[in-house]
């Protein structure tokens, strides 16, 4: 596997724009689009909220019917989330608009949004928008940046990520884009994704890729707790790279695989870090488990604990949070046989052992936690099994962004 | 039921003392007594966290092997959890010291700890604590609420509540203290309350009533989605007042249990309106559900939502936050038949009407949500049950008191 420059500009065949439809916002790009001239096949996963944004609702019913897609069209500001019926409309105005500027049928483009729930999308500004991406597309690496730069809501950087892989001596690319930041609890899985390559993939292989690597990516990420009505990550294959078919079970679906994970897994660690407010991104390792399910279960629980995420923020080793956040997890184990250490650039440092704490320093702890990347480890000593969940402190800009304006 | 003055003490035969043991903090009363001379039947409640505080396996040991109860000594600064052998010792130690002073048995002795995790309480100290509070133990309503005042942590007001029933044409008094107000999720159910009762009463049904009625209060309030490895709610009833043996099934018991019930949601919501940092009691009310399990979920799942408490706390009606967190709840609804309001002492307001926003004023709005009381109530038209469920505002003063400190 090989790191390139780009996003979803970077598999062949892939063109993307972004522009200022002011749909919310003023004096920012607000609108992207993705164009694949050639029909691609899709894949996506869905935020299991009962109340579904109305892009979720459009665009699951373009992957389960398998039609090809050629087209996604993203607009920030505006979720298109608790808008009832007038919000599926906005949807199929969208995609009438993408159809005729671009000379496509209308299921085969699926839709983006994020922002504020509950308001409507003016549908002339997101229609004159669309017109506007379509003639501004373009296959650089810039129009991939420009794309996932007009996605961010509360971001504070765009996310993206390429990768190259060899299948059967034919070069597969495959790139992404992602945007968070606060209402971020992905159970699929505010945050969405959006991947393009260019394999030769079958729609069960891609779909199938994408569903078990959510489990470990973004699904085990949290920035605040909240599950977004309008979680969503697509991946678009168009084939132009021109490999051999990748199917389902082979060594080369291992390695597709492989790729897109390192893609989720970057995307999803950008948004956990890049959380409302944060200042620094929190790993937690659980290790030692019987199971991957207990290890899932402790890693996400001690991310997800507000009063883990304020001592983070604190610089704090206040490490009984972090066992206290283990033992209401769900997950069984004997607390007297826990192991727990933090370590970053600054160093790594044993807290606690057998469950209780070892004569470490303060000052020291306190240096470790207070770079901008920490990780946890925990041990329960049951077993071989481990999981890893990301996440973020919760500071004061958390508030702020969340009290003072209504995002 | 009839209100009066007082919280512990209130019953007849109980006293109650405070002292500062200097245990961690300076300058203020940390160690409580609660004592009877005569025996009492004793019902417990505790957390379900795995990580169990040693003074709750103590409490526990107790209230199962269904020993008579004289003594409770609850001190403030230290939890006594994750303490491993060490912790229990020392519960050990304290219960000792009780028993030489008081002159009961050792295992007629329960205790209650808060405060930081993973330290150890210091035996000298709280041993001559058990001491002092032995000496200066009194029936009088000033002990009660002393006591009140010594087991608080960050709470800014000490919690207590008395009421009499009448029982067969005999007065019965229950009177109750509470503290909470971090790491604040209760599941069983750091909240520590502590009731006293001169019912006679069979143990049966003290604990029946209390197990009970937990799920309908404690259980229902939130403050961070941290459950303690503390939570501890003690009833004590020793029989004083005289009236004929409540037992399960009965009108006695009834009325009992109303009035313990009384004394329960007054002390939760106290808890709740109390929370670290909190500018407001935040109610959740979901009604219209098909079964109380459902509206529990919607209540409970509205009342924790990190992103709907830093809406209330800046006063922001922003409704999608409310629907998307019903939508995570885990209950299932049609999102399109929600109806939202607010209400609070500035009046009611209508936001969301089959799952969109009615034409509301957010001047109106805004001036409803910048009580300290504020009641949401949706109601998803499925049935004829309803929950209640009891937080509180997310503000800056959370982070101050979790991230700057080791609380």
């Amino acid at each position: 596997m090989k790191y390139i420059d780009g996003g979803v500009t970077a598999a062949k065949g892939f063109e993307a724009a972004a522009t200022a439809a002011g749909i919310k916002y003023k004096d920012r790009t607000d609108m992207a689009m993705i164009y694949s001239a050639e029909p691609c096949v899709a894949a996506g996963t869905f935020t299991t909220n009962v109340c579904k944004a109305a892009p979720v609702i459009w665009d699951k019913q373009i992957c389960d019917s398998g039609a090809a897609v050629h087209a996604v069209v993203v607009n920030s500001g505006i979720a298109n989330a608790c808008t009832g019926q007038e919000g599926l409309d906005i949807c199929q105005g969208t995609a009438d608009a993408a159809a005729e500027a671009l000379s496509i049928p209308a299921d085969s483009v699926v839709l983006g949004s994020t922002g504020v729930i509950g308001k409507q999308i003016p549908l002339d500004k997101i229609a004159a928008g669309v017109k506007v991406l379509a003639g501004e597309k373009c296959s650089c690496i810039e129009a991939g940046s420009k794309a996932a730069a007009a996605i961010m809501t509360t971001d504070t950087c765009p996310k993206e990520l390429a990768v190259t892989i060899e299948v059967d001596g034919v070069t597969v690319t495959i790139g992404g884009m992602a945007k968070g930041s606060g209402m971020i609890h992905p159970n699929m899985c505010t945050m969405l994704a959006f991947i393009t390559t260019d394999a030769v993939i079958t729609k069960e292989a891609l779909q199938s890729a994408l569903s078990d690597d959510v489990n470990d990516t973004y699904n085990m990420i949290s920035v605040d707790g909240d599950t977004s009505t309008n979680d969503t990550v697509l991946v678009l294959a168009n084939g132009q790279a021109g490999n051999p078919v990748i199917e389902c079970g082979t060594p080369a679906y291992e390695e597709f695989k492989k790729a897109l994970h390192e893609i989720n897994e970057y995307l999803a660690k950008k948004i956990a870090g890049d959380g409302e407010g944060a200042t620094a991104l929190f790993t937690v390792i659980a290790k030692g488990c019987e199971s991957v399910e207990q290890a899932k279960l402790l890693a996400k629980s001690i991310a997800c604990s507000n009063l883990v995420k304020t001592a983070i923020a604190g610089h704090d080793a206040n490490w009984g949070r972090i066992l206290c956040a283990m033992g209401y997890s769900g997950a069984q184990f004997d607390p007297v046989k826990v192991d727990l250490s933090f370590e970053s650039a600054a160093g790594q440092i044993q807290i606690c052992e057998n469950g209780t704490a070892v004569d470490y320093s303060e000052d020291k702890a306190t240096e470790i936690l207070s770079e901008s990347e920490i990780t946890a480890t925990v041990d329960v000593h049951m077993g071989d099994c481990q999981a890893t969940a990301w996440g973020c402190d919760l500071t004061h800009a958390y508030i702020e962004i969340n009290a003072d304006y209504r995002s």
